[in-house]
C-alpha cells in the first residue's frame, strides 16, 4: 500500500510550477522600500543600515516609566520571534544599547482621549533611537521599528531612516462583539497585540446584546448566570484585560447596549423589559422586539446601580450605552408606556427613546463618565457632550458634527460584511458631507472604529475576519489623508499581514488547518485551489441563505474562506488591463495559467467531493461552476487573441455559465466569475457587466 | 504595478496539478478504518455510528473525582476545536449524556509508577461510555474517543466500536532538555497536552546542564541568578506545571545532572567544582571537563540541602540525578582528589563516580525518593533500587535488568538525532539482548523515553522536532508488541499528527511561517518545494558543519526543515518498487511527475536565491543539486523504460552528480539523492549504493 503523505501530496500539487509558469512570471517585483503600515506622517530614508544580531540590546532612558520598560521587553521578544535571533531579554545601559527608548514623561494612568502619541525614530548604521514627549509615542515608535526589520544579503537589518510621526485622528478603534459569539480572554489579548502593532488605541468591547450578557455583575448576578450560558468574563479577567490594553496604549471602552439589543439581560431581570416575557438568551440574529421599559422609574434606579458598578470596573472616561435599533413594538404594546408618552408629551418612539437616553446620560454623567452611543441617540434633546458613533450611512457623521457633537465613524468599517480591504481603505472620514464641514466642525470628528460583529465568527475564525483588513483601516485613521494608493496598500498589507501573526493572531495559519478539517490531510491542497478563488457572501446575504443561530457549527468552507480572495483580485486586475488594451504578454500568459489551473482542479477535486463527507459534498456545484467559468475564460481569451468574434450562441452559452456561477452555492461566491463574464462580453465588443451580484 | 499577493502566488504555484497529475493519481487511498495512535490492545468494530452534533453532552459518574471532571471539560473544548461544533461546556446528567465517563476511584494524589491505566470504551449509535477501574484509565480513554471522531457524509460521527485497552509498559516518557535552550511554560504545557493525546505518562524535565540551571532555588539562589541568564522557572511555575501534568495523568520527574554536566551550577557555586574556575554558563555544546568535587564532604552537605529543597518541590517518587559523561579531567588534575582516591582505594574514575553516586543515592533515599540515573551510574557498588536510563547502546538495557535493576530505554529514542519515525518505531525494548531476558528480568524493563536534547531547538521549532515522531514512540510503548506495521504507522501518523495540533503544539503550522521568514511572502512556496525534499543532518553531524552555540540564531532553512521528508520517503518507496520490478504504471508516472517538479523548481527559485537575503543565498547550491539529481533521475527512468543501457560515461557523470548531491550543503541533506543514485546504478544493472551518507 502506497503511503500518500500529506506533505508528499502537497508537493505534488505544487508540481510543474516552473514548467508552466517560469516563462510567465519574472522576478518577484521590487518590494516597496518600507513595508510600514500605517505609513508615518514623515519619513526620510538615510544611507546604510543597522545590523540586527545577537548583540542587539535595548535601553530605556527619560521618564517614561514602567510602560516603556514593558515595551522594551516586548521588542526583545518580538525580535526573537520575527527573526529567530536570541536577543537579550534584559535591559542594557543606554550608552551601549542598539535601540534607545526615551520618553519625557509617563502618560495618564487611565489613558485619555487625545494624549500625545507622537514620536521620532532615528535609525543609523550605529544605532536607533525613539524619542517621544510621552510614553505612548514610544509604544507607537517601537512598532514602526519592528516593521522596519528585514533580512538582507548580510543578515537581518533595519534600514537607516528618520521618521517623525503622529496620528491624524485620536480615536482609532476596533469593536469586538462578544455577545453573539464569545471570545475568550486569550483571543481578546492577541487581538490587542495586533491592534498595537498597527497603532490602534481604542478597544470597544461590545459586551451585551440580545444573545448574551458577558460580564460578571456582583450587584446583579443573574445577568451572567441566566444571560451568558456560562461564557462570561469575571471582573478579575476584565481588569486583567484593561491592564494588558493599557500597557499597549489602548483604551478599553465597554458597551452595554440599551434599551434594545438587551434580551439577554431580561432572562435574569424581566422587570426591566417592556413586555411580559418570559425572556431567554436569543439564539437567532436580527432585530428583536424586547426593549427596556423607559416608563418605570425603577428601570433608572436599576441602571444607576448597574452603571455605578460597571463605571467602577471600567476606568476609561467614555462609556458606551449602545442605543441602536429599537423597533418600538414592545413599547407600542404596553398601555402604561403609551400613557407615559402622553403624560410626558412624547410624540414618537424616537422621542421616548430620547427621553430614555437623556435619563441614562444623566446617570452616566453622575458617575463621572462621558456617554457614547450609536447614531440613534442623536436627538435635539441630547446634550452635546455625548459622542456619536456613526454606522447607518455616510451622512450621520457630518450631521453629528454640525450639531456640535463629537463623532466617530464606523459606517464603511463594518468588517463583518466581508468587503475587500480597498473598500474600507478608501472610506475617508472627511469625505462626502464631512468634507464640507468647517475646520472647527472637522475637529469634532475624532476618528473611527472597525466593527467586528460576531454572528458568523468563532474563536477559530475571528482573527481572519479582523486581520489583515483592519490594518488598512488603521492606516486610514493614522496616516495623512494623502496616503491612499490602493496598490501600495495591498503590497504592504501582504508583508505586514505576515508580521501580524507574530503578535499571536492566527489569520493566516488557521486557513490550512481549517481546510484540512474539511478535506482531510490528502486533499487539502486541491480544496485550497478552489477556496482561494471563493469569498463569503457580502453584507447580510448569508443570513438569507442559511438558517443562522448562535449554536450552529461554523465549520463549512464558507466559514473558512478569506473575506477577500487575493487570487481573484489579481485575476480581475489582469483582465482589466487586457480589456483596456494594455495587458502585457506576461499578463495574458499569467491569466491563462491561472484559468488552466482553476479549470483542471475540478477533475481532481470532483470525485473527492462527491465521495466526501458532508462538508465536502455541498461543494460539488461550486467546483463545477468554477471550472466552467475558467473554461469560458480560456475560450474567450482565445477569441480575443485571435481577433475572431465568436458566434452569438457561444457568447450566450458562456454568459449563461458565468451568470449561473455568480449565484451563490454552498453560500460561497466564485469571485472569478465576474471578470470572466467581462472577457466573454468583450468577445462581442459588448459592455462590461453591470453592478455586482 | 502588478499586485502579486501571497495567496495568488501560492495559487499559481499549485497550478496545473490536475493537468499533469490527474491521470497519475487516483482517488486518495482508502483510509484505515481507525486512525488511532497508539493502537489499543483490543478493538472490535461495531455497526453504525454515533452522530456528533450540537446536542453532544458529557456526564461523569462513579468516583473518579476532579480529574475526570477536568477531562470532561477538555473533551468538550477539544470537540469544539476539532470539529467547529459548539458543544456545551457544562456537564450533563448521566441519563441524557452522549458520552459517559465513569471511574471506580480516583488515582493517587501523587501519581505512582504502575497505576492502573486500563479502560473500556464502548460506542454505539445511541451513546458512548468510558469505564475504568481508576480515573487514569478515563483520561486515556477520552483521547481514544477524540481520535475516533471523523467527518462522514452525514456529519461528524464516532464509529461504533468496543475497545479494551491498557498499556504494555508503565513508563512512557518524553524528556525535554530546557538547559541548552530554554522552553517557556506555555511550550511545556502544550507538549504535556500532546503527550496526553498519545497516552504518554512521564515528563522527564532535564533542568540543569553545563549551559544553564533552570529552577529557582531559594536555598541557593545564585544557581538561577548566575546560571540561567534570567531564563528559569520560578517555584510557583514548577508547581503549576506539575498540577497541569497531574491533571493529564502525567508524572513529572526532575533531572539535576551531576557530577558532570554541571558547569552552570559552578557559575554561582564554584566551591562545588573540582577545578579552580572561574566558571560561567557554557555556550558551546559537547562534553566538558568541569565536574563536582566528590572528595569534599562539603559537596555532600550542599547536595543534601539542595536535594532536600528539590525533592520537596517535585512530589514524584523518582528523582533523576543524571550521572552521564564525566570525562574525569578535572579529577585527574586535582591532587586532593587523587589523594582521596588512594585513601578510599578507588582504582579508577569510574570507581570514584560510583562512590559519588552512592553518596548521592543515600541523600536521595534519605529524602524518601528513588534515584534514577543514566547508564553510567550502573556499577556493582550501586544498590538495585536505582532505575537505570539506558542511552549509550542497545545492550545497556538488558545489562541493567540482568543486574537486577529496573531500567528504561532511551537508546534509539533520541529524537534530536533527526532520524525517521520508522526507526524509532521499530526500536523494540524487548529485542536484541533484552529478548533473551527471563520473564522476571523483562518485568524490570519499565518502558522508555523519547529524549529531546535541545542544542538545536528553540521555542519556535521544538514542537516540530518532537511531533509527530514521538507519537510513534508512544505507540511502541503502549501498544502490543505485534503492532509494528510501518506503512500503517505512517498512514495513521499523518492523521493523528494533524489532530495533535488541536492540543496546541505547532509542528505543522510553524513550517510555512518559518519558510516565509526566510523567503518573504512571494517566494515561500517555491522554497517549500525544495524544503520538502531536504532533511537536517543526522546524529551529531551538524555540529561538525557549523559552529554551534546557545546564542546562535537557529533561523536557517536547516532549522526549519522537518526531521523527516515525507516526499522523499514516498519517492524512495516508488523507486524501490520500480527497481524490484513491481512498480505500477502509476508508480512510474508519479515518480516522473515528482522529478519534473523538483527539476524545474530550481529555474524559478535560483534567481530568487541568488538575489536574496543571507538566509536564501546559502541555498544556491542546494537548489542546483536538487535539480541536477532530479534531472539524473528522469534520464535514468528514460533508460530503464526504454530498456537501453547508457554509455558508462553517462553513468559515471550521473553518479558524480548524485554523489556530490549527497554531501551536505547549507547543512542540509537532499533526501532524493540516494534513491536517484539507485536508479542511475540500475541502468547498468549495478548494485544499490552502499550505506548512507
Amino acid at each position: 500500500m502506497m503511503v500518500s503523505s500529506h506533505t508528499a501530496m502537497r508537493t505534488l500539487l505544487v508540481v510543474a510550477t516552473a514548467l508552466l509558469l517560469l516563462s510567465l512570471i519574472g522576478q518577484a517585483e521590487t518590494q516597496p522600500e518600507f513595508n510600514l503600515m500605517p505609513m508615518p506622517a514623515s519619513l526620510q530614508a538615510g544611507s546604510g543600515e543597522l545590523a540586527l544580531n545577537q548583540s542587539f540590546t535595548v535601553a530605556v532612558t527619560g521618564h517614561g516609566g514602567a510602560r516603556v520598560e514593558h515595551a522594551a521587553q516586548r521588542v526583545m521578544a518580538r525580535i526573537t520571534a520575527q527573526t529567530g535571533i536570541p536577543v537579550s531579554n534584559t535591559l542594557a545601559d543606554s550608552s551601549k544599547a542598539t535601540l534607545v527608548l526615551s520618553a519625557e514623561k509617563a502618560g495618564e494612568s487611565v489613558q485619555k482621549l487625545g494624549e500625545d502619541e507622537s514620536y521620532k525614530l532615528e535609525v543609523t548604521p550605529t544605532g536607533a533611537r525613539i524619542t517621544a514627549p510621552a510614553d505612548l509615542g514610544v509604544l507607537r515608535g517601537v512598532e514602526t521599528f519592528l516593521q522596519l526589520i528585514q533580512p538582507s544579503p548580510s543578515g537581518f537589518v533595519v534600514p537607516a531612516v528618520t521618521i517623525n510621526d503622529q496620528p491624524r485622528f485620536p480615536w482609532r478603534g476596533l469593536m469586538i462583539d462578544v455577545s453573539r459569539h464569545f471570545a475568550p480572554v486569550d483571543v481578546i489579548k492577541r487581538n490587542l497585540d495586533a491592534m498595537a502593532a498597527v497603532k490602534m488605541n481604542v478597544f470597544h468591547w461590545h459586551l451585551s446584546d440580545n444573545q448574551a450578557f458577558r460580564v460578571e455583575s456582583k450587584k446583579f448576578p443573574k445577568l451572567q448566570e441566566m444571560g451568558s450560558g456560562g461564557q462570561y468574563y469575571t471582573q478579575d479577567q476584565i481588569r486583567d484585560v484593561i491592564t494588558y490594553a493599557h500597557d499597549r496604549g489602548i483604551r478599553v471602552i465597554p458597551e452595554f447596549d440599551m434599551p434594545g439589543h438587551a434580551t439577554a439581560w431580561f432572562a435574569g431581570y424581566s422587570e426591566l423589559a417592556s413586555g411580559s416575557g418570559p425572556y431567554a438568551m436569543e439564539q437567532k440574529f436580527g432585530i428583536f422586539d424586547p426593549a427596556m421599559n423607559p416608563a418605570r422609574e425603577e428601570t433608572y434606579k436599576w441602571l444607576d446601580k448597574f452603571i455605578g458598578e460597571m463605571t467602577a470596573l471600567f476606568p476609561d472616561q467614555y462609556f458606551h450605552i449602545g442605543g441602536d435599533e429599537v423597533n418600538g413594538k414592545e413599547w407600542d404594546a404596553n398601555s402604561k408606556i403609551q400613557e407615559f408618552k402622553r403624560a410626558h408629551n412624547l410624540q414618537t418612539n424616537e422621542d421616548l427613546q430620547a427621553y430614555f437616553t437623556k435619563r441614562v446620560q444623566e446617570i452616566v454623567k453622575k458617575h463621572k463618565k462621558t456617554m457614547v452611543g450609536w447614531d440613534e441617540v442623536l436627538h435635539p434633546d441630547i446634550p452635546t457632550d455625548v459622542v456619536i458613533q456613526s454606522w447607518r450611512g455616510p451622512k450621520g457623521l457630518a450631521q453629528a458634527a454640525r450639531g456640535g457633537y463629537r463623532a466617530i465613524l464606523s459606517n464603511g468599517y463594518y468588517i463583518d460584511l466581508m468587503f475587500p480591504a480597498s473598500q474600507h481603505y478608501l472610506n475617508e472620514p472627511l469625505s462626502g458631507d464631512a468634507a464640507g464641514l468647517t475646520p472647527e466642525q472637522q475637529k469634532l470628528i475624532l476618528g473611527g472604529e472597525a466593527t467586528m460583529w460576531s454572528e458568523l465568527v468563532t474563536p477559530d475564525t475571528i482573527d481572519s475576519r479582523i486581520w489583515p483588513r483592519t490594518a488598512a483601516i488603521a492606516e486610514r485613521l493614522w496616516s495623512p489623508q494623502s496616503v491612499n494608493n490602493v496598490d501600495s496598500m495591498y503590497r504592504r498589507l501582504a508583508v505586514v499581514g505576515h508580521e501580524l501573526e507574530y503578535t499571536g493572531v492566527t489569520h493566516n495559519s488557521y486557513y490550512e488547518r481549517a481546510l484540512e478539517r474539511i478535506a482531510g490531510p490528502n486533499n487539502v491542497h486541491s480544496l485550497m485551489v478552489l477556496a482561494d478563488v471563493l469569498e463569503p457572501p457580502k453584507e447580510y446575504h448569508r443570513g438569507q441563505m442559511d438558517k443562522l443561530t448562535t449554536d450552529l457549527a461554523y465549520n463549512r468552507l464558507v466559514d473558512v474562506l478569506h473575506p477577500e480572495s487575493d487570487s481573484a483580485r489579481e485575476f480581475a486586475m489582469l483582465v482589466n488591463r487586457i480589456l483596456a488594451g494594455n495587458g502585457s504578454p506576461q499578463d495574458k500568459s499569467r491569466a491563462r495559467a491561472m484559468l488552466i489551473m482553476w479549470r483542471d482542479n475540478d477533475q481532481r477535486l470532483q470525485p473527492v467531493l462527491q465521495n466526501g463527507n458532508f462538508l465536502m459534498r455541498e461543494l460539488v456545484p461550486v467546483s463545477q461552476n468554477a471550472a466552467a467559468v475558467a473554461s469560458a475564460g480560456l475560450e474567450a481569451l482565445n477569441y480575443l487573441d485571435a481577433g475572431v468574434t465568436p458566434l452569438p450562441t457561444w457568447t450566450q452559452q458562456q454568459l449563461a455559465v458565468t451568470t449561473e456561477a455568480r449565484k451563490p452555492h454552498a453560500s460561497t461566491l466564485i469571485m472569478i466569475a465576474e471578470p470572466v463574464q467581462k472577457l466573454v462580453q468583450a468577445t462581442q465588443g459588448g459592455p462590461p457587466a453591470p453592478g455586482k451580484w
